[in-house]
């Protein structure tokens, strides 16, 4: 089992305004994809984050206020089926820190290469969404490859 | 054993592009550091990255033109020390795709979050050097922390 590992530190935010753009859906659509629909504020609770055709729902596993939330992938790519995503919230000064986990790919494949970039690409946005009240939420976010170009043409 | 992935895809660039840009100081300097000196075009030689006081020494371990680029970390944090940097490249199409994997670390500890992050900043900094003409190395990338923002600062 292999994990993809981020952190990104937001200036002049707060644990809640973070924990706030993890699970509401105003929030999610504001940085990661404006088409962002079912429950992320409650225990239980499926997310659905679609990309044109494609995309991911996300079980709500755990909540923390402005600590930490957990999520399960129930539908998507069969690379990520089963796996977590694990967010963790801290403050340092004026900096408020997320550590966040992609964890228990099966192996590191080349779409898990194509993954940890590309959520980068989203935690930079959800950084900027929170610095300057501007996110780049799919449709218009870096695109990394000509799949992902197409995608967000169609 | 853990390791850093990441895969960019850069649009109407070429292999000798992105070679050039990992092998020759003007290269590195575009989109990693401003500051970069040593040998980056033969096996064996030493290239210095510096970021004001700190920095990394990475021995060129193997070449293979338009293909392939491997360093080896010989002085930095002690973290780094020992770890490999490896680059693929592909033509996929109108895309140059590069496989990059930071390898080897001891532990998944919080600076090797930190350093996954802060590869895709750089990673998106080649990727615009290499598309629009300008890159956003240091000390002018999007900075992840206070201490970060201090070092560019000093």
């Amino acid at each position: 089992m292999v994990d993809i590992l981020h952190k990104v530190g937001i200036k002049s935010s707060s644990p809640a305004d973070v924990y706030k753009a993890l699970t509401t859906l105003d929030g999610l659509s504001g940085w990661w994809t404006t088409t962002t629909t079912g429950d992320s504020s409650k225990v239980g609770g499926v997310i659905k984050f679609r990309f044109g055709n494609g995309g991911f729902d996300m079980k709500v596993r755990a909540l923390e206020p402005d600590k930490h939330v957990l999520w399960e992938v129930v539908d998507g790519p069969v690379e990520w089926f089963g796996t977590k995503i694990s967010w963790d919230i801290r403050q340092e000064g004026d900096w408020t820190i997320v550590f966040f986990k992609h964890m228990s790919w099966k192996e590191p494949v080349e779409f898990m290469h194509h993954c940890s970039t590309k959520w980068g690409v989203f935690l930079l946005s959800l950084k900027a969404m929170l610095e300057t009240g501007k996110g780049e939420p799919w449709p218009n976010e870096i695109k990394l490859d000509s799949w992902e170009e197409n995608r967000a043409a169609a």
